[in-house]
């Protein structure tokens, strides 16, 4: 007989460099995103949701060449031939509804928003092409009070999700300074024609962590060579720039290192009103009690450089944790931003003053459940309380026992498969259930339950032998009567400090 | 002179059929989501959340033609040329990923999932291009057990975001019944042939709310003409069979109901298991303390029925409210589901069944706005408690009051903008302050500030005629020592029933 055709069925498999995401890190995520919602309620932002799509001309960055448009998006055509693009940011959409809007937002606009963005790039281990970004904006006011409150919510965001406080710290410093030395030393910012000097500045003082003073130092001069002997073209500054761009560098944190800035900028209007605006930002974040400890002014943050135009802000975690071969790591930047001025104006030519911050989500997320390990083993249990159906004849009155233990804030369910005994064991195991109940045909002629702690269960299981020897001790179980369901269940979660409402919900500890 | 080219700025405009959620309504549907997803938990549903692409081919009903993807969905090509599309609905990724993990799912699955689904269809009036779902499913369990808690899920759901009981209702048919009922008459369901006239049989039997039973009876024999003087054919059953499909129609609701239709499907196998298992579910929820004012069985719901093979279900809000022009109207459905069975087989061939519910997420937030506008008025301020900036040299200061404000658990903001007394005090309105925080030299003096009530003010206001007796009276506005800032601000909040909680934030009610 012919074979029969190939079957039509689609194979199942998730698209490229996309990934499902399931119930424990899901609940982590969503519970972590919810307490920085609420910091940001505190302060009086608001949230806004804007839609997956937007015109790609809106999108700014990424034109539609002559076919499609430009690889780093998902792009599509709308039936009136316009292009449509998948947001890559929270940014752009911001932009654009900020200056659709301009008219009736009250000002200064300071919302929040969270979800996903895409990216249209080659995947990688750990690199997707969809991601989780949570921002906060404030639109419309130059006032550097309005980078220092950033920078404070930045801190207490941190705190909000678990992380304690000098096991982070709030990094400040401001693209004006910076630009303030590069005048300076004879580079002047605004000129096209000194772009690529002073990208070559700008690449050698980004390298101070990976090769130190010394190597930045030869970068900034005739260049470098490195231990494999290939050598890197330097800025060739003189001596006199080169000190001067080293000094920025290790002025050191705080007011001292202010006042050593003051000194390298001074007469430079540019740097001096840089130095007079992170003096004001620190004065006002160490008013309002966030010492040093949690947001510091530091000369070594070099961050998006091309971007910002005056404060720029990084979230760092400080603390360390073992990385999977058991060495100490810290987790480092985990979020950042700064002050930008070209947000509306590409839409409307009237340049609006903005500042903002994004938080990476999944990083952040990472980081915590790092943290979370290494201080707390992960509950034993998490999973809800599974009732056993013994007899489908007397269903109802199982699914009267989930539904009592409901009402009392347990997480419970009843079997709603058709397997055995052995099988339903099984599936509560895999649960994760601290506990099930049973009640079978001499259970309900006594008038109780069964109540099997499976926590216990598992830890005798691994003292007990032989199977008789397991059957006689039925470990962990024991009875009660049926109308002290609730009491009995509750007793076993109470064995684990658990209460009805944190059944499979970790609740990251007390806000 | 020439004139100056045109513009290469983009217009701020969002893609037709898409819509930015602003604060207000973002907060409520949030937290109704949450609410929705806290019964969920407590019934041990977990949460799955997949990527906005499938690859088309998964998605199903959607297949490439040679030159793109069908209309419906929105879709693009992958690098590798594979097409992938945005989801439509939450079922079909749901399919994907339990046909993609069968071997490591702990079965039955139990599975939630909120989120945006995407339909490229020409857009309307409320009618967009992207809105949410929120989906429950329980795969892998054919016990009627399973469609009894998804009933009594999507009551516990309605009443856990503020519908109060009596105000809704679970309605609960099922598909074997009415197939049984075709097959009683001579229309096999099973048969291909015979589709068309399965088909014109059930549209006649879905225009029983619009109709009434003299007009469903005519679409069931010959055919009706409507006033206007068009003729729809009719589907020319018999005398006999036509009062068949009419009893089922008019059986009745619960129990009644049920020995009646039994009657009418007697002798046949489907209709009679189909009758068996609407008794068993019935036992269950009403066993569960559900009776039939919240899961009611339900003869005339005619739901999916191309898609559904066992129990259906709708949720039905039965409150009425006044519409636009003040006419008592009903909101209708709000959600439903039903067992399904083909869910995993298109993947794997084998037949996994299946029961779910989807809300309507954005039809349930309108309907609750709509009840909260009908019960109470919306809290005259909301926004957040705004402390004036004064003057600028002592902004570290009015910070100070801000931050001590907030760590008392009151949302509040310092004034971030650089405009005058009077901007701001605009600024707060249009943020709907309860209240602002002033501090002018004369109160920095006397170690004092001020606290100008604007609700109060905003009543008195409508009292007071002339502008000097306005500046005279001062509505609202009192004076109180700077170090009692927190009870001043609490003391305005009291007056209103706010707490520093609420600001911002519409709680819905109590969970």
């Amino acid at each position: 007989m012919a074979k029969s055709k190939k079957s039509p069925r689609p194979k199942a498999r998730l698209p490229r460099g996309f990934r499902d995401v399931t119930s424990e890190e899901l609940r982590r995520t969503d519970e972590m995103i919810a307490r920085i919602k609420s910091v940001y309620d505190l302060y009086g932002f608001e949230p806004l949701d804007t839609p997956a799509f937007e015109y790609t001309d809106a999108l700014g960055k990424f034109l539609p060449d002559q076919d499609r448009p430009n690889a780093g998006v998902f792009s599509l055509q709308d039936e009136d031939d316009q292009w449509m693009s998948l947001r890559y940011d929270l940014t752009a959409p911001l932009a654009r509804h900020v200056a659709e809007n301009f008219q009736t937002l009250a000002k200064p606009f300071r919302r929040y928003a969270a979800g996903p963005v895409w990216r249209n790039e080659k995947p990688g281990p750990g690199r997707f092409r969809q991601f989780i970004q949570f921002d906060a904006d404030t639109v419309g006011s130059d006032n550097i009070a309005a980078d220092a409150e950033i920078c404070m919510l930045a801190a207490d965001v941190l705190e909000a999700v678990g992380v304690a406080r000098g096991d982070y710290r709030i990094r400040v410093n401001n693209r004006k300074i910076l630009d303030g030395i590069l005048t300076a030393i004879g580079i002047d910012p605004t000129n096209p024609e000194a772009a690529e000097e002073r990208l070559t500045v700008l690449r050698a003082m980004d390298k101070l962590d990976r090769l130190g003073l010394d190597g930045v130092r030869q970068l900034l001069g005739p260049g470098r060579k490195d231990d494999s002997g290939d050598f890197t073209k330097g800025a060739n500054l003189g001596d006199d720039a080169i000190e001067r761009v080293v000094a920025f560098l290790s002025a050191g944190e705080g007011d001292a290192g202010l006042d050593r800035l003051a000194e390298l900028v001074s007469g430079v209007a540019l740097g001096e009103t840089g130095v007079a605006e992170l003096r004001a930002l620190s004065a006002l974040t160490t008013g309002a009690g966030y010492d040093a400890n949690r947001v510091v002014i530091d000369p070594s943050i070099v961050r998006g450089l091309d971007y910002y135009t005056g404060p720029v802000f990084e979230a760092e975690l400080t603390f360390e944790i073992a990385d999977d071969d058991g060495r100490p790591m810290r987790f480092g930047s985990v979020g950042g931003g700064g002050r930008y001025d070209d947000l509306v104006a590409r839409f409307t030519g009237q340049t609006v003053p903005a500042t903002g911050f994004s938080i990476g989500v999944s990083r952040l997320a990472a980081a915590l459940e790092a943290l979370r390990k290494q201080q707390t083993a992960a509950s034993e249990a998490s999973g809800p309380v599974v009732v056993l159906v013994m007899d489908r004849d007397h269903i109802v009155a199982h699914q009267q026992m989930a539904t009592a233990l409901r009402a009392a804030g347990i997480r419970a369910e009843m079997y709603v498969g058709t397997s055995n005994m052995r099988k339903q064991m099984q599936y509560a195991d895999r649960r994760g259930a601290p506990c099930v109940v049973i009640q079978g045909e001499s259970e309900r002629a006594a008038g109780e339950i069964q109540i099997k702690d499976l926590i216990e269960g598992r830890r005798l299981s691994e003292e007990i032998t032989s199977s008789e020897e397991w059957r006689a001790a039925n470990p962990g179980q024991f009875s009660a009567p049926a109308d002290e369901l609730v009491a009995a269940v509750q007793s076993v979660l109470a064995r684990y400090g658990l209460h009805g409402g944190d059944l499979g919900r970790d609740t990251g500890g007390d806000a």
